[in-house]
């Protein structure tokens, strides 16, 4: 089964890459740039019985590693 | 306008990162896992006069900054 996992910043947390981006985009001359926030995307290729079954254990592994759940929301999509 | 970018890496190319994520939920417990690929996704702010120009520059920020087309493939998805 394919998998594809969105992790991404919280609301209101600062992201430092996110502004380095867009102040890099200013240099080379992209004006009216007004926000950038950086992601993770995966794609994860698993065994499992049933798409809940996946769905599950995709949550699980977020939990446990692929998201920092302090600071970042995940959503797990089923392909 | 608000969008997002996907940036992947092309099929083909190796990917250390997915592979030492898959080895550690491996390491976890979590079997039956057989590929882990990651990529960036980027939420993009920006002025536009309309959603042609919005695309025409963020494929231009990609192709000049976001992603490295020689080994990435990227994705402009306008929300």
């Amino acid at each position: 089964m394919q998998a594809r996992i969105y992790v991404t910043l919280k609301q209101g947390v600062l992201d430092p890459q996110g502004e380095a981006v867009r102040h890099a985009l200013g240099a080379m001359g992209f004006d009216g740039v007004h926000g950038v926030r950086q992601g993770k995307l995966l794609d994860v290729e698993l065994d499992a019985a049933s798409r809940d079954e996946a769905e599950a254990r995709l949550r699980e592994m977020c939990e446990k590693l692929l998201a920092n759940t302090v600071i970042e929301d995940f959503r797990v999509e089923l392909l």
